[in-house]
């Protein structure tokens, strides 16, 4: 496998018709890609313009290529890593000096952003990690190295996948890491230290965050709450630990998930027979147990710190312990766009995270490999995006990493690769010795777009642009969101019937707290799904009028829903809500919370509320409404 | 000088007063700045939205930047080793992390390029240097290391600087380095070499290119014969030494440019007094035997290799060796501005040379400060482009180099820096040991661009697309520049009798040859000044019509110009060519020479001519005119 051809894959058959029938929208022109220089006949690199890449001037294939947003799709592709360095390094080797990748070089707007993180004290940290820098592209807000989505002050930041979710969008997460890792964690949760996957981690490294402590719960558990409609990757083992608290103590965390409706897949057979995905049945994706197998190997870095010569100039090979084709990222990446594309629009991110794990590695081949996996994913996401003509697709970096194309060997660790073109590349890795983990550096790196809104990326931005960027036709607003939220119960009920009361248009929570009255009952805590929380309810024995309060967990959005229990009418088993007129519902905010989100938590509150009156804070039996800052734009 | 406050220059007088003579020129919209993040007053990193970079969608903004070519005038400024990490180090330092650099930063198309240069056998060479990665963007042509603007098979190829003189602009070549370093001198030179700036070194080092030996030429010698109306920068040492051939012979070349009519510069006094550039009088100012002292200094690295701590941080300095203000590279740029703005539009390279040079010497301070000062030059040619509305400014790098960001010392060479902003950055360097050259890196860098024709520096492009980027406008076939070259003489002189011949429009030729026939009689050089080649001729004694050959020494054109010799008139001391009529004169091309452009060399051809008849190629007493391959486009 010294020689890898030319990778322009074919568009798989089933985004194609998904394609085929979302088809141009009438939102003006189709953007356009970046010309193709392989329309370019010359190809001699010796030659004189032999080794340009325009096809003559751009300047209106430039224009063509900016429309303005908002698209009704965005797909965000990071390369964890891959700085510039990465990226010329893997197509040196892969694609050849004059190459281009057919997905990675070919959005058509282009520029550099910064990847800076903050100190505790609230100034720039000039060498970031992936943490702090997925939270600034997920939340518009800088934060500390190893947080997820809490800012410098360690309060929660609403992220694009929520915000998406919240505007009706479906949504997507997708990784070759563990899906708690930092870049797909911080789409899905908010936690001051990167490492609390599961609830174990969570109890000793985060416990102040622990479900049982009143916290949001573990990365894993954060993400069963926030219900994207897709998620994929690895981390499998964080979900074979057991819950600590709420609805489902000492369950584990797919079991939980089983009970809360997600489709769990684990294999490429699995995720083939999913046919939807939506609120009512996400997809929990999970592959591998921590993160994927790479897909190429190679020689190992030799270290020449004290002196030596580089050994013969070796291939990358495959990696046999590669997961099946199914599972490839671009594989991974086109199933999710089937799942999500339709009239809602969707947003999604996918994350090639080994280019940086193996750049830690100062493994060189692997790193190429998952350059070359990345590229094949942005393939089929503007494939997708060129035929649909209302997709904004970003391809960016998280931060910059070690490696280097030098033409001498350093004193440090180096790798002599033979590349697909038959040529000898040193790929230098100098920021740490042998053995200890390559370091990530602090340079700007390559941004760049395709689609409705892909302007913003061109020239200087920061990684916290990306955001604005991402989100510019959503609603960033999400106690707005939920605030016309209204519910619906049978005008009368019989004395203990059952009866289900539902509350629409909880656009910004994932879950729902309930609390009957007048004799306080908790329900307890509920998936709010597509904004809709039911509740069905047994009528107290006590004639004369009721409410059910319904609290939004995230916004704090209360709807009080007013029924009358008749004295003397026959028990009706079979109650009709649907058919009912809405009993008075109002919406309104929980006293005290100001129109403030507020964050769902786990707790160890005691059951027993009778000392609670309707006028306070709803409070379920394994939930407590905590203030949870949010913020928002134009509030 | 811990602190550098915003270093917003303010339009030097002298410029803004050309400016406002030029004006827009009705080519269209006045092409758009990046937007100033100083206009968001937010400016609090550690808040919501508070560390972005965009002023809102910047779709509109985009569009209004992109203004179709050509440009009139073309301001290439080239940051040597200006990697995106370089970029984002100087940032930093001077500006902080969530600052922007006023010149460099402002750019509002920018892109990605490739900077691989050839090995011997023509395959890709995955780290360049500055020669060949110069020769690249100044002739569209890659190059193996080391050579200036001739091909891999050491042709030499026409530059930017040698096309946009052909087309009638006016030419300047400014840098920080040597005028004789690979970056300016791949606009004036054609040398296997790099390094053979003056005569004595190419006797040794380029034997078959030294003057007396055929060739080209020194670096230094050719300069002076492709005679660009403003060339700044240091040098001057290699200018001491004697030519070893030709018509200056044991002459120093600066007696030898004194003669040729250059105006000698060599402090900020001298060139402030200079207040026209042209053919007839085009500057020279070498203001340094060899490279400009950097504009600042610092802490020395401290190599960890075997390990060890950091020193504590420390703040760059004023270097006080630096030049007088007026000679600053921004100083210079905006000197060269004013001395080619006119009619005729103008070309002009400027490179900020040490960003390269002190990072091979692991001199962050060093390295930084000549960002600076590079970012300095480009606010002042961005203000002159702004102001004039048809100047394309483009900003790039020739190659990445090695300093890094990182959170860590490495185990190599390390310096701690306390940034304006008071925060430690540590920039590592770690491609070569202690005492050793850091090399370059082949990742791909930035380009940037402002101006007509700038959408073409967007995207992924290679390093040879910049040539066809900057000069899109010019016709690059520089034979039929010259071949519609016309004469002009007396239709009748008297024996014996002193007059002028003038050959114009010998537009792609800075030297012309001329032989006085029918009895053959050499003329020897002399310099065509924008187009003109004058001879003065005695005329013969014989009655009888007779010609003057004049072939211009760059493109082999020949214009034969025909005279007859009275018998028996009076002789007139005191011609008046310019009223004559044109003397029957005819443009043509030399036999054999089939169009295509010749080179200048000098000789050891005996002065002894009678061999040779009309029909075959002129030659001067010491100069040949042989084939010379410059690639046309179109051709």
């Amino acid at each position: 496998m010294a020689l890898h051809p030319p990778r322009r894959r074919t568009l798989i058959a089933a985004v194609a018709g998904a394609v085929a029938l979302v088809g141009s929208l009438g939102f003006g022109a189709l953007p356009a890609l970046a010309a193709d220089p392989s329309d370019d006949a010359t190809g001699d690199i010796t030659t004189h313009g032999g080794a340009t890449r325009n096809n003559g001037d751009m300047t209106q294939a430039l224009r063509d290529s900016i429309v303005g947003g908002p698209a009704k799709n965005v797909i965000l592709l990071i390369g964890d890593g891959m700085g510039d360095s990465e990226i010329t390094v893997a197509r040196n080797y892969a694609e050849g000096a004059a190459g281009r990748f057919a997905g990675i070089d070919a959005l058509p707007l282009t520029g550099q952003y910064t990847t800076f993180s903050l100190n505790e004290d609230g100034t720039p940290d000039y060498a970031s990690e992936s943490a702090s820098t997925a939270s600034a592209w997920s939340t518009g807000t800088k934060t500390v190295d190893g947080r997820l989505s809490v800012d410098v002050n360690k309060k929660p930041q609403a992220t694009l996948l929520e915000i998406a979710k919240a505007n009706g969008l479906k949504t997507g997460d997708v990784s070759t890491a563990e899906s708690q890792d930092a870049t797909p964690g911080a789409q899905i949760s908010h936690i001051s230290k990167r490492g609390c996957y599961g609830p174990d981690k969570t109890s000793t490294d985060c416990a102040s965050e622990a479900l049982e402590n009143g916290g949001l719960g573990s990365i894993s558990e954060q993400l069963l709450n926030v219900r994207p409609d897709v998620v994929l990757g690895g981390g499998s083992a964080s979900f074979t630990q057991k819950a600590k608290a709420g609805p489902w103590n000492n369950k584990t965390l797919f079991e939980q998930a089983s009970a809360r409706g997600y489709q769990l897949v684990s294999d490429a057979a699995g995720l083939n027979a999913v046919t939807r995905a939506d609120a009512d049945a996400p997809v929990l994706g999970l592959f591998t147990p921590g993160n994927f197998p790479t897909r190429w190997v190679g020689p190992a870095p030799v270290d020449l710190t004290a002196g030596g010569s580089l050994p013969a100039a070796a291939a990358c090979t495959d990696n046999p312990a590669r997961l099946a084709s199914g599972l490839s990222l671009a594989s991974l990446t086109d199933k999710a766009i089937s799942l999500l594309d339709g009239d809602r629009g969707f947003f999604l991110q996918v994350e090639g995270a080994s280019i940086d794990k193996r750049d830690h590695a100062a493994d060189a081949c692997g790193q190429i490999g998952e350059t070359v996996d990345l590229d094949e994913a942005v393939q089929g996401a503007l494939d997708f995006a060129k035929a649909d003509g209302n997709t904004l697709v970003v391809v960016t970096a998280d931060h910059a990493h070690t490696s280097q194309i030098v033409g001498e060997a350093i004193p440090g660790l180096n790798t002599h690769l033979l590349t697909s073109e038959g040529k000898e590349m040193i790929v230098a890795y100098g920021t740490s010795p042998a053995g200890g983990s390559q370091q990530h550096t602090g340079s700007q790196v390559r941004i760049a777009g395709y689609g409705p809104g892909a302007a913003n990326v061109v020239g200087l931005t920061d990684q916290t642009d990306l955001f604005f960027t991402a989100s510019s036709g959503w609603n960033r607003d999400l106690a707005a969101l939920s605030q016309g939220a209204t519910g619906s119960a049978p005008a009368s009920v019989q004395p203990g019937a059952a009866f289900d009361v539902t509350v629409s248009g909880l656009a910004a929570d994932w879950q729902a707290t309930a609390v009957l009255a007048s004799d306080p009952v908790d329900l307890g805590q509920t998936d709010v799904r597509a904004g809709v929380a039911t509740y069905r309810v047994t009528a107290p024995t006590e004639p004369g009028d009721h409410t059910l309060t319904v609290t939004g967990a995230q916004t704090g959005t209360r709807v009080v829903v007013a029924f009358r229990v008749d004295a003397a009418a026959p028990v009706d088993p079979s109650p009709s809500p649907s058919a009912s007129a809405s009993a008075g519902a109002v919406a309104g905010s929980a006293s005290g919370n100001g129109g403030d989100p507020l964050a769902l938590t786990g707790g160890t509150v005691p059951t027993t509320l009778a000392a609670l009156a309707l006028v306070l804070v709803a409070v379920g039996g394994y939930l407590v409404l905590r203030r949870r800052h949010l913020h928002t734009i134009g509030s």
